[in-house]
């Protein structure tokens, strides 16, 4: 059978469970398809900044996004969970299950290049400020060689949601965007973004609201339809068809081999 | 002219500036040289700690060596401190020098495989105490395989001290063996380990005392002088000797091209 490419992108929200996707891993590669797993680490930063007494205040952007406000301090122990603590819990029970895992982060081998946000526009308490100490970042471009690499040498890479500043500083960037990016890089045929839900629901949070398929013609709809952080999601998936990918598809983690049923048709399946 | 391969160990203690090694890389790279960069963190490990609130003791063995006490949640904090802030930090500051760094551990693609220490005898109060809940280990095996790739690929790997444990548990392990251990794997030319004294000093801290060279014949006076932490790197030099590595130098990180000074000549350079 061909190869195929999947990039997987695994929530690290408050309460997303690893297990399933961790145990069908194996699987996935014994039938040939080339994997890159790439993560979030929100919940894991924001234990570790309350462990280590940080304010962990959000930034509301004036159309309403809300956004980790990553200033220096916060920066390091969001560097601190992301490449350290998540990145090398997945990859030691990957190793565990038999699967040749290696971690790295977008600032490994230049692989997510961004620009710093060097004046954030925040709403607090009805007022804007700009805000110049943040250290999170758009994602400009991506040099996938790194993750060839790795591939060829028939390992699993493992992403940390970080990218490198033009400055050459460590930036947090949003971990649905950059395995978008890192998608449409490789050229992959699906990316597979898995969370505590069973995709982009039209009422959310009934869950027998699903939304099953978007195309360009019910785009509009399902932009409408996302809310809080579905909505970068719904961009994610977005920016890897735009990018090239073959399908991207927004499903549940919490179900057995999550990513199987997602390429099954499971979850929200945007296509070109 | 050949490639020689040349394994560094940036030390991780308080005060050990990266700078000048930094800064000389590009020209390492430059004269052909295949290089990987090991480091410490534990400067870094204690801040984290400290600001976590985390007691950090450690533990003294009968025979009078002090190491960290890695229990549960301090392990969390090594692993943040040492593949996330400081892995990081060298990486994006290499990358920032146009290096092209990808920094990983040993817990990745089993590049260090270690076995935990499950009962550590220790002395507190004068009384030995066994402790059952401390996740450092013993290396046992190398896997170079992804460094080889990484180094095949232009790439310049950064190594945290890290290692799998032979059940898939991450483990803190001692920075100066780690680099020994990485060193007779890849059968490297030189290992080259940096920190903020000359080399090994016949009477510490007077630093007009620097033991020149160490042979077979001279081991003896070399083990008898180490103090400390010198203890292990002296045991690290050997072991890399003993794995086949050409040459293994203790020398200072403080002085303007740190490795080209050590390979020529500078430093306590081991030898077979």
């Amino acid at each position: 059978m061909t190869q195929s490419t999947i990039v997987i992108k695994l929530g690290g929200g408050e309460g997303v469970n690893p297990e399933p996707l961790l145990q069908e891993l194996p699987d996935l590669l014994a039938r040939g398809h080339r994997v890159v797993l790439t993560h979030g680490a929100s919940a894991a930063a924001n234990a570790l900044a309350d462990q280590a007494g940080l304010d962990r205040r959000q930034l509301l952007s004036p159309s309403g996004h809300l956004s980790r406000y990553t200033y220096p301090a916060m920066l390091e122990i969001f560097v601190a969970a992301a490449a350290g603590q998540v990145n090398k819990t997945l990859v030691a029970a990957l190793q565990a299950r038999g699967v040749n895992a290696v971690g790295l982060s977008g600032v490994d081998g230049r692989l997510l290049v961004a620009e710093r946000k060097r004046a954030i526009r925040a709403v607090e308490n009805g007022r804007q400020r700009v805000i110049r100490d943040d250290y999170s970042g758009k994602i400009r471009e991506s040099h996938p060689d790194v993750l060839h690499r790795l591939l060829d040498g028939g390992f699993t890479p493992v992403v940390a949601p970080l990218a490198l500043g033009v400055k050459g500083e460590r930036l947090n960037v949003d971990g649905d965007r950059a395995a978008a990016t890192i998608a449409a890089a490789l050229e992959a045929d699906a990316l597979v973004i898995l969370s505590n839900v069973p995709g982009l629901l039209a009422d959310f949070p009934d869950e027998t609201s699903l939304i099953p398929r978007v195309t360009p013609q019910t785009l509009e709809l399902a932009r409408a339809a996302a809310q809080g952080r579905m909505k970068r999601k719904v961009l994610a998936a977005e920016e890897a068809l735009a990018g090239g990918v073959g399908r991207a598809i927004l499903a549940d983690a919490r179900v057995e081999n999550p990513v199987a049923s997602a390429l099954a048709g499971a979850g929200t399946v945007f296509s070109r």
